[in-house]
């Protein structure tokens, strides 16, 4: 994969971030100063009941900022549940500013609010082609302050909001520079109460953003692009691969132990920082076949329901359905790059006994570590069987644009095979 | 230095960033991208005698973005040299953005001329005190796309700009988050031509950063501040201890062959990622005594003329001055964080034979490297005796700011100490 013309360039955004216990308790200020006076708060119901949002409502008021809050955001967006969240800040708007308040699901609502209550169309106009029409942005958006309260999605690192399309039953999403939020305010202190059962998916999440773009194709290996045919993920470069190594050794330090511990406020810390240097990696280099894979896997789910998320209906959690397939995906793209896979294990499980293929390592590591935080042992286990693995597999290609940053671009029958191995993977 | 009610939180901004070979082909894009129609482009005699600036302002044409030069950049800026770079601006405008083109001159006297065509005052309101009146910007100010030419100051990635104010024979700066570059467009084409002498001083300049924001004070050592009080400088934190870390290896690598070799392209564009990585590290936790100590060592030059820059002026260039007390301030600091300041010397210098004292280990890994590059020997090199360290003890106490950053505060005393050891260092 080198061209006659090969990729020089690459590029790297982030927001501003503010890092640290009590930062959530200067977002008054920090809108005042992005010049807001009248916020709309995007939030999930979950969240909205600990009364979250509306403290950081309050203190808005002592910086003349009034807060409106929106609480119906749909865990796991849909195009209806985003519709709505726009219809909402219409109808109350207009606001200068949004602060997100949640997960990865209330990030990515705050951001497809932002985009179409400042430039006009309806969410399909945006949506990534083939299954949308992939129009870019207009006009500017607002300033978007984004308050992460799980450890794991790096929303509000990253350029991309992701949902369901229910009448086509396929997650998709938006990609564009302009979606990324303006500031991160980063505060492990949300982060405490978060069940085991989500932190051990949202941390696999992290785990498979660094773990992904650590291995994403080089930017170098790409035709040389136009600057209007830039995209958010160039591919793996200097500045995301230092993220991803990062990140790693933080989780190697910290995972288990937050999972098994989650009052260790240490722990809850590294595995904070390790999802926004993740998110700042794959921010930038994009993430594979994993995240591919998790599209499908988390959309045709049936009647799984996993521990420490809402009990009223089935679904496959996000950082779940990602990992599930991780181990087998990193089996097969192990020929395209040996020494970042060998690294990366390392990184993660310093001193591992190395026996066996080289190509082993990583998924034995990855495999380890998912027994040991509880995950579940393959695709089985939430419900599927190699009959479904066909409209797996066809799901999983419906994200070129993911299939795009792999390594090796995997063939129907390439994925038939790791979804066959993912079936049972201990 | 631990409080009662010790800091928790830090803060991390950056520019975005375009990154590589012929990245400086596509600022007309970037331009239109952030709405410019009319830029002012930002040089100094000598880059704009090369071309350059001139094709950068060619090129937007295609994006209907129309250029003006201004090519009066003082080398080394002048509270005269910045305010005539306004008058200019105000004289040539409006502009909807400013493109800087050269080294930390022009990006800094870019940074003065945004401040002061979009705020009002003059700069003497806005300068650090003592010297200034320290005025925050009220106002937004115009996108600031930094293009630099040099490989040393990060610039490109800091939110301040330094200049000499000549009545009072002083250098200062001013601070401001909103002085950082938009976007920063690092070419590493555009430092080809970069003669050895100026990849040397320009490339201390770089280490210094990252030694400087590597052993700065740890952000958790300051009492907590209240939102308003946070400044882009907050002292040692996990992101800026990576980028630190990341471009120690890099110059470890890079820095004597990119001066033997200029011609290495591999060397030149190892040293353009260092200076971005050191930049983004000190842009956010801050530099110390080697940094303040440069202010007077420069600012009070007599006689010395460095090879590879103008010959008309007398001059220590920024980096030069910058590393000439830099050994014997490492010796100095190495009680406050010794691990900090053997695993440096360790990155700087693989492999390098530790006998001795460890406090000596880091100024030998430096003054190895300096003479090896070419720098003076000493501060008696460039022109000063002890019959000058009163004075310039004097000079570097104006820089508090700074030395509010150092992981021991220096007294008079102990700065005199600094001075008269790096008369002469070999």
């Amino acid at each position: 994969m080198t061209h006659a013309t090969p990729e020089t360039v690459f590029t790297y955004g982030s927001p501003q971030l503010k890092f640290g216990t009590g930062a959530s308790a200067e977002i008054g200020y920090d809108l005042a100063g992005l010049g807001a006076r009248r916020a709309l708060v995007v939030t999930d119901p979950g969240i909205s009941a600990t009364g979250l949002p509306q403290r950081v409502g309050e203190q808005m008021k002592a910086y003349d900022v009034t807060a409106v809050v929106f609480d119906g955001v749909h865990v796991e967006p849909t195009d209806e549940s985003m519709r709505a969240a726009v219809e909402f800040a219409r109808a109350n708007g207009p606001f200068d500013a949004i602060v997100a308040v949640g997960g990865g699901s209330s990030i990515d609502t705050a951001k497809a609010v932002n985009l179409l209550t400042t430039n006009d169309g309806d969410l399909m106009d945006y949506l990534n082609a083939p299954v949308g029409a992939g129009r870019a942005p207009s006009n500017p958006l607002l300033p978007l302050v984004a308050v992460p309260t799980t450890t794991g999605t790096g929303a509000e690192s990253t350029t991309v909001c992701v949902l369901d399309v229910l009448s086509l039953k396929v997650k998709t999403g938006i990609s564009h520079a302009r979606l990324r939020p303006t500031l991160a305010v980063v505060d492990p202190d949300l982060m405490m109460t978060q069940p085991a059962g989500v932190t051990a998916a949202a941390g696999m999440d992290i785990l498979c953003h660094a773990l992904e773009s650590y291995t994403a194709r080089p930017y170098t290996s790409y035709a040389r692009k136009e600057p209007s045919q830039r995209v958010p993920y160039c591919g793996a470069n200097p500045i995301s691969d230092m993220w991803s190594e990062k990140a790693l050794s933080l989780l190697a330090g910290s995972f288990r132990q937050a999972v098994a511990h989650g009052e260790d406020t240490l722990a809850r810390g590294d595995m904070a920082f390790a999802a926004t240097f993740a998110g700042l990696g794959f921010g930038n280099a994009g993430v594979h076949i994993p995240h591919a894979n998790a599209y499908p896997i988390a959309g045709r789910v049936r009647g799984f329901h996993p521990q420490g998320y809402p009990a009223d209906e089935a679904m496959v959690p996000h950082g779940m359905a990602v990992s599930l397939t991780a181990p087998e995906a990193f089996r097969y793209t192990f020929d395209a790059a040996p020494e970042r896979h060998l690294r990366a294990a390392r990184l993660l499980a310093p001193g591992v006994e190395e026996t066996g293929e080289e190509r082993d390592l990583l998924p034995r590591v990855l495999a380890d570590l998912m027994r040991d935080i509880g995950i579940p042992a393959g695709i089985g286990e939430v419900g599927y069987t190699t009959a479904d693995i066909p409209d797996l597999v066809d799901g999983a290609l419906k994200q070129q644009r993911l299939l795009a940053t792999a390594p090796k671009e995997p063939s129907a029958e390439d994925l038939t095979g790791i979804f066959e191995r993912s079936i049972t993977l201990w």
